[in-house]
């Protein structure tokens, strides 16, 4: 699976794209920081970003999209220009038929660091281990954006075991109720208040 | 001059379409609120209010498109869909090579209710009043979209104006500085450390 992992922003947008294979391989493809320039109208920055997004999704074919959830930041204009950056992203590929899947950077970091307090300069190491690039990603941002296709490589498996457990877990809620319903039909309808649940 | 004023957001998106006439004058065109469903993809819900704002561009053909600028709200989570919302509109409208204007919502309240501080209630009073609409347009974001469009129609000649005054102060600026350096050819080159500009 390839993935194509964006660290947004309007200062810095970080680019990256890795290729996982059986186990916990994962292979880097292309990586980089796009950037706007901060003088520029608001929209003509997503524009520009847009277009970025556009050129490397034609260019690497990802199967699919992980962008860092923006919670929040201290800086409130930041954060705006972060989130409006993210759904530029979000909207280039839904518009392809492609996966959007958001990660906080707390998971990022657990997923590559095992701890989701570590510091940029421990996911940039990790980052670097991990794909076995000869020099470590610069800026951050590019780093962030392999850490989030890796990240996303390695919890897709989970987060499908999670899903599949808790389909199971409604079947099994469905056909437990189904059968209640069909005991019900032959005892009393509704159980007195006290009965049936206490103890 | 026509605009299109977008109060955005996922669940609740206004758009709102005015003309401007001679002087004040404003008229209405189109109003309507988009919503996007809330257990549907982050992604997808964009998509979708993004192929509402381009019929819009398609129908109306607006000479502007004005978008409320969002600050901070007591929701981060909702905050954070109503930059990405605004983010989506003001790509489609960079798109096209439409101006894109972002305005405060106390500028757009001082505008129409002459109170940066107004309630809702008071905004859509105005709206129905200015624009001469026989019903309240609702829900609130519906007439906050129109606000928007009044607020930049109202604004625009203003911003021209001061766009104007800036640049003949630049002008003025230049002309003495050249004076200036004209003058310091024929003067000391440069001035002793205490002298020239103190007192």
């Amino acid at each position: 699976m390839r993935v194509f992992g964006v660290d947004p922003g309007l200062t810095r947008c970080g680019f990256g794209v890795v290729d996982g294979g059986a186990g916990r391989t994962v292979r880097p493809v292309a990586v980089d920081v796009v950037r706007t320039p901060a003088d520029l109208d608001l929209a003509l920055r997503l524009l520009q970003l847009s277009d970025a997004v556009e050129q490397w999704l034609d260019r690497y074919q990802p199967q699919v999209v992980a962008i860092e959830r923006v919670f929040s930041q201290h800086n409130v204009r930041t954060a705006m220009g972060t989130a409006q950056a993210g759904g530029v992203v979000a909207l280039s590929a839904a518009r392809r038929g492609l996966p959007v899947v958001f990660h906080t950077p707390s998971e990022v970091k657990a997923a590559v660091t095992g701890s989701g307090r570590a510091d940029k300069a421990q996911v940039t190491a990790m980052v670097t281990k991990l794909l076995g690039l000869k020099t470590a990603p610069k800026p951050a941002d590019a780093a962030d954006a392999l850490a989030l296709a890796i990240c996303h490589l390695w919890r897709a498996p989970m987060r499908s075991r999670l899903e599949e457990a808790q389909a199971r877990a409604a079947d099994i809620a469905r056909t437990h109720r189904a059968r209640l319903a069909q005991a019900g039909a032959k005892a009393p309808a509704k159980p007195t208040k006290t009965g049936g649940r206490s103890q």
